[in-house]
């Protein structure tokens, strides 16, 4: 059975969206990523993680799948041609638009799944503003939290692989080798950056910055260290864990 | 090689993409069609239609696809839960920004190919706006003019089927048979409507009208006829037509 | 007796204003139109073909005249100075304001009656919302259809005549011969538009085009032919098609 | 010869429109004046009072006519079925967009003839925006300046006659006689807010306010007083007055 | 006790603010003054005023004060930076958003109180707009009428001096005499626009105007006169009729 | 010597602000804070931490201080009369609007000194904006970063101790304890949250929530052991931190 909104009837959501029933938009976007990766990752990553966790996980907690928002707030690649982007209110407009459609329906959770680091400030606006405006218990979540919003990067990028760095071309390797190229992949890490106590991805001064910013080439991070296998152990481990949060997501009650 | 723009690289974006380029964007939409087809006919059409254009066509007339913006301007349909659907204005943003985007890469043409009938009011608007506002040549095609844009409808829906109709559902017994519940589906045909003159779909006058208008199960034709065969026939027919239309435009030029 | 909405006086309108009242806005344009034509001619035809409309109909379907809407969506003409110009979104708004205080009213039935084709898919995007936000129903009507929206144009003009051209050359030397200058008028059909099998004004394929894409004068036909006895007799048939779906309006119910 | 913009063909813009011309746009309104009263007093002497101006100063000052903007902001009368109002921020949208219009033919001084005392605050912000963002000189005037902008109300309304009053109804009963139902027409003296020293019209406070706040008729004022013959010299006067304005327009510069 | 809002707890604004209290909002700018003043003085004297406002006549009237609003729209001052200003629209939103918030709580009564004569006109606007949209009793009031609002201006400036002149510097060579550099100061009168009968501040005609209009310096008026013990009593003059403007304030009503 | 930007003349901006000076906007909220602490609280704590800042660090770093932005974006506690709140898009074009003044400064970086978490994610979005759009430097710091955007809260609240709980209590007492109402205080700690592996107070779930949805009282943590002793220190410790962070700031270039 499928667990795609979308591939219900009129009436079947009626009957098939419920108030346990969990609604998960999967948020890509279609950005320049360096010289070895397409523009397509976050998009593919957002999609893939998305499908393996409804497959995974979907009955158990109600899951239902919005198509992938392939397009997103992605200006900080906005100086290399074939980026795509929305600006800070169109996106806005876009979630708010979707989940005042939402709120038509019994269900009552919407999960952002979040696949592009540039918007999870944003998506973190739109959490409250759609819990006020149309009442739903809104959720974000990531397959990989960028380390500008507190995750992780591999120390040998020293902590600043944020953008088709090790990890990320890891994880593509896993999921799309014929769009590699990573003979065209070099390392670049804003070493200076890390030097930096306070200002830097994950310190405590955020920072406005644009791609272009720190190297011509777009990405930031050491790309040539990546591998298929790596990329497959964290694919598989950030499905998991979006498949735990699920399940604190399907009960989450604010207890009052 | 894929002919999907998301697939380049940024590097890979300068030397690909040219003036001889043509961009398109599928549009399709996620909207009660009645209880015989799920929300996803137009969303799965615009994607389908735009896939076997570029496959047969790409690369005689340098056609470059983007993601389908799945969800649209759907708001006839907002009566009913599971729709969902960008306003006006949130959609005009929408194009915009891709527009805007798009104009930064050497591509000088950029067609909607729209799978939704509500849209084309406003993709026609949107056309003007982008080819002032970004200086690109612009165009709207449609797998299916719809009845009310001046589009044919079978004789026995009186001219009047323009949502789930006997065509619609044809093409989607076509596409996606197991999404399709030809046992639910019954004839929805405004007679009284057909009788005018004037007013009605296709006549010389247009008129605002809510899908539930007219009947309470929201299509808006008769599917009860509709069969595979004929959907094949009707989809290779669009697919055909879609890269005549890509001919003329590869080399359309405004003569000044 | 004045059928125009602004004669009466406030509780005036309480009484004279019911729910079997049609409300009919003028929507005219301040917009080049060549060397022969003034900027006036859309507002001119539109306030005078509602004019005649009201005048011959307006007892029979009680209609109700607003003041000409002289200013509107011309800004494929934005490159010669003269041409006053509201952008799609100011146009969304005035639209919607004027509808929001009509649905105050008593009347349910508010009708564009457009003389200006750029504005004709604004108007079909701006019935839909209003149909939706106010719940009025909602009606588009033209004096003369454009050949790019389905209208006719003389053979002689290759089907191309949609500015300034032959008919409307005519109609205006039938309502106001002082303002038309035909001695500086010339020949301006783009026959390789007319030549292409899809992308042509009426054709299957839509394109976003300013009118200095086609010729720097600005007009699109043929006016050289131009004459008054053609006007009236254009003239007179338009006022007569406007009454008769008016005559349809008044009576228009969706059937549910 | 004509001295209405629109009767200007484009080539004859750039030929009669120069950088001495000033370009003159009469603003009215539709909106409820109480039972003596039809809507249309604003739009009919703006309209009257601007026609009047150009034909006895438009040769000396080079005065060009736009159409009369009939709607505008009256949402103090909202509460009144028949009153046409545009919000404060689409009114903006319409000035800015007729501005950036003007400001591509060689004209640099826009004027606002108002006829409606409830756009006076918001046309002197766009008397600013648009001195700041297109470069125009701007002016703002009046044919009668209402009580609550520092104009003169009769002392038998104590100062408070500003709405459907003495003065008004005499003008009118000189432009449209057969449009005032005097037999309606009854006082309507705000007299406890005359006895404030400072909250009343013309006093050092201003408020807001809405027509229906003091009389539920939607007048305010006397014009049971009202006769032609002031009117008429009201009005005379007041033509006079603006080809004052005019002459000093015509010449002002700010002097550095 | 305070008479900030502010200084309240949730709980208390429940009981504290009922349907007699009123609402003050202090209204600044931060925006050049010429040589002589800092830019801080209309935030400063907003801010003073209202200070002493609510010390002097806050029980009596069952005052309230707000933060006060700092920066506002002062685009005629945009050419020298250091000015800081908000858009007439931004500014809009943001009063909307402040009455929005006011109107749940039980006050009924909205007092601007503003210390720059460039929100004059928009601050007018927003006192109607929020009075229909929130329902709120609002008033507009200032420390010092601007000239060109109808406020009085020295003879020795010819009754020019409305930025930066005698009066202002002289009330801020009271206030922080610390901050005015009265060695830089020279007299910046336009006596051509003095000379004028209409075209002028104050006069029948009003007019968009930047204050790098009539001088480089950015003030308009006569400081090299200013003292503070003229300064002292006009403050206290200032204050002492916003002290009677708040008692009518309290008792208003429209007396319907 | 003063240090606030609104303390200089407008030449004297010219010769002071250079591109090696760092402007400070620090951001407040007026909004409830559960029954023990004004509605101040963020207002006052941002206001004094950027005081302090400047007045200890203002000379090393060349740091000039705006007026406090005391309401933002506080709409989780707009179910709470008192509480005032700018909307998100308010909010993000009174940002734009500010920068934007800025940009025309010799200055290339702004800080947002933040002090209501609230505001967090929005001034996130921000700093990319202004850099892209306007082209400075922007920075994001907080006197103490709120637990849901990764800060600490101690034990005892089970680390969900983000407003008007024991630290922030502790730091109003420190600065203002005339305005703790510390009998009135109870813990308010959502035990249930901090149970959650993922879906809490910065969890790997973000999730958008209301004041309300936890506790009725409106704070969200236990005050009941706050203390000014702990308060001063949080406070002084997070002035030498805000300085640690000027100085890398000061000078921080991307290393491009």
């Amino acid at each position: 059975m499928s667990r795609r909104l979308e591939d219900l009837s009129g009436p079947e959501v009626g009957e098939r969206i419920t108030d346990s029933s969990i609604i998960v938009l999967p948020i890509g976007a279609v950005e320049q990523h360096g010289p070895h990766l397409p523009l397509a990752v976050d998009h593919v990553i957002a999609h893939e993680a998305a499908a393996a966790l409804v497959a995974e996980y979907g009955d158990a907690h109600d899951l239902w799948l919005l198509p992938t928002l392939s397009i997103s707030k992605s200006n900080e690649h906005a100086w290399s041609p074939g980026t795509l982007w929305l600006s800070a209110t169109t996106m806005l407009s876009v979630l708010d638009d979707i989940a005042r459609s939402i709120a038509t329906t019994a269900a009552r959770r919407l999960v952002f799944l979040n696949g592009h680091g540039g918007n999870s400030a944003l998506l973190n606006v739109a959490c409250r503003e759609i819990r006020l405006d149309h009442g739903l218990k809104t959720f974000l979540v990531h397959p990989f939290v960028p380390a500008d919003h507190g995750g992780e990067s591999p120390e040998a990028e020293l902590g600043m692989g944020i953008h088709g760095g090790h990890q990320e071309t890891s994880v593509f390797l896993h999921l799309r080798p014929d769009l590699v190229h990573l003979e065209k992949a070099d390392r670049a890490v804003p070493a200076a950056l890390a030097d930096n106590a306070h200002v830097k991805f994950g310190g405590l001064t955020s920072f406005g910055w644009l791609s272009d910013d720190f190297f011509p080439e777009g990405h930031i991070g050491d790309p040539t260290t990546a591998n298929a296998a790596e990329g497959k152990e964290l694919f598989e481990t950030a499905v998991r864990l979006l498949g735990e949060q699920m399940a604190e997501i399907a009960t989450f009650d604010f207890g009052r």
